[in-house]
């Protein structure tokens, strides 16, 4: 029941953090997240700072006409006050300089703390799993699919 | 915990509005709107009536072989016993004519009223964020993107 | 109330099952179905065992070198302890023989069964409603289209 709740909460502040992102809002997306909010968009890179995050996804909104990012697949571990959450996203992007569209899939695994009455991200980590086309400004190692993907040989 | 069963039981008539669409059944898709539905499909033109609608949706899926709507980022704001509905779809079609695909990126504006016990809409918009290929028998008009998307210039 | 617990636990069996599938992992996705289930990939060929299917899982999933399951539209029906469930997957993979993206449309009707606590595949069905591109190897008949679409003839 608990869980079920905090859930919503949960998913409700990605949807709006996706809405602005796709309203091209990058102050407004940041409203859900902590002033403090670790982050990390590309692996092994980690920063801090809800600002310095507003900027830079506002950097990376500057390449597109338009973004449409849908969210599934939302996963949550409740510990107390605290929430380790999975969630899928499938993004379309059309490029502001070719007018071409570029894809891509990614997975968030974020940190959450309910401070008063709302669910907020703490920590942000983007891990994308593949983009179509390969676009030459973007290294492969950005993508570097399911994290803990293993290895069965195939027979 | 209200807000909890009613965004369920938004999700759910989207849900049976979507497969229905998918099994090319108009009738059984206008079965969660109001007898005197409004809706704007295009931009600015604002029609009413489900069987208005019923017939609008039949002659636009005339044009499919097949189609797969994607229903994501449900937002529900309860008023009472109304609800202001935000939701993204993603839908895939295989074009009758050609055979090719067809993607389509949207967003659905909705206003809903509690029934009984049923919710259902009575003021439907459906917004064109773009799409893939682009089609020359729909104008670009039709996809004008986020509602509200912000202008900030880039740097 | 109970049909929204369920339907969350329902929907999470899943998102633990498309984790493991994208992580590689057929034994851990199918954690979430009971020993005995049944289960219909191939239209018609109806197959049972969990660790049958466990196999036949890892042997479509050599073929790639990465995939992301997005589960959207899912539709709960519960009988006592048992429920009827319907829902949409869009699935990316990006083939390991060639590098190209193979992009499926699919459906899945299962069947759960509340086993203790937990809600666990009894019987699974996978409608393949289109696939892009054609795959030589796998013939059209595997993507039937939704089930029971109507054959409302255009004017």
């Amino acid at each position: 029941m608990e869980e079920l709740i905090a859930t919503h909460a949960i998913e409700q502040a990605f949807v709006h953090y996706f809405d602005r992102i796709d309203a091209n809002d990058p102050e407004g997306a940041v409203e859900v997240m902590v002033e403090d909010v670790e982050f990390e968009i590309m692996i092994g890179k980690r920063k801090q700072g809800r600002d310095r995050f507003a900027r830079s996804v506002g950097r990376v909104l500057d390449q597109y006409e338009r973004t449409s990012h849908h969210l599934t697949n939302v996963k949550v571990r409740l510990e107390g006050d605290g929430a380790d959450v999975l969630a899928y996203v499938y993004a379309y992007h059309r490029m502001r300089n070719t007018g071409e569209p570029w894809h891509l899939w990614a997975r968030m695994h974020d940190q959450f703390r309910r401070v008063e009455d709302r669910w907020m991200i703490t920590e942000h980590i983007l891990l994308g799993l593949d983009a179509q086309p390969n676009r030459p400004d973007i290294p492969r190692s950005w993508y570097p699919g399911h994290p803990g993907r293993l290895d069965r040989t195939p027979l």
